[in-house]
């Protein structure tokens, strides 16, 4: 994740970027990555933990008016890739792994899902993160 | 999760409080609720937002501080009890889950694991907290 491409993230700033991802069944998710490596939330100064939560909530907040899932799932977990980033997860009721997590077995095939464009993503999350205060570098 | 009753957390504050809980094989682990019912992080204004994490964020020091795990997991999932809360995880190279999460069958059988004792986690988290500014009401 240390390599990844801002200029093929969907957004970033010169501290976190977010990039697309997909589970079938479920859609588009997102993951919001820290730029700089490292492991853990309590790396970061208490203002560049809030500053990511603010990008990771920002992208619910669009995952959320476009798609209206049943729950969204939000966690930072990194055991296998431990380089501090979120995944962001609208969650339907029908989903193959709903009602437990996506790291699971699933309990249903995938049905196809209605998801935004990456265009129409990308332009949604630069207007709501275009009103995030910058972190000072 | 609405019921949870203060005097029976690790601590607590108007806003959230943090109770204990235990997977065989990692031992315990915390969980850090909001205690209005509300569904999802992008419910509370951003000064709840950032004040949640925050405590989720001690309850972490503390158990990073104590434990020395190979890795954290934080996860606001709720599928099964939408309403709003944290999970904090040590996780350990030799746990049953690693290195997936905690949401799957196990690889192999739980090992005994040295743990905080409950009075030691309490006091802990209070002396972390004690520093953490009030959020008005």
């Amino acid at each position: 994740m240390c390599g990844l491409d801002p200029a093929e993230a969907l957004w970033f700033d010169a501290h976190c970027l977010v990039v697309r991802a997909e589970i079938p069944g479920i859609g588009h998710f997102c993951r919001v990555v820290w730029r700089a490596h490292v492991q853990e939330m309590t790396d970061l100064n208490r203002l560049e933990q809030h500053h990511l939560l603010d990008v990771v909530l920002a992208v619910e907040t669009v995952l959320r008016a476009a798609l209206r899932p049943t729950k969204m799932n939000i966690a930072s977990l990194g055991n296998q890739v431990p380089h501090l980033h979120w995944h962001v997860i609208p969650r339907f009721f029908d989903d193959p792994f709903f009602p437990d997590s996506v790291w699971t077995a699933p309990h249903r095939a995938p049905r196809g899902r209605e998801t935004l464009s990456e265009d129409a993503l990308r332009v949604r999350l630069h207007e709501m993160l275009r009103l995030l205060p910058k972190l000072p570098l």
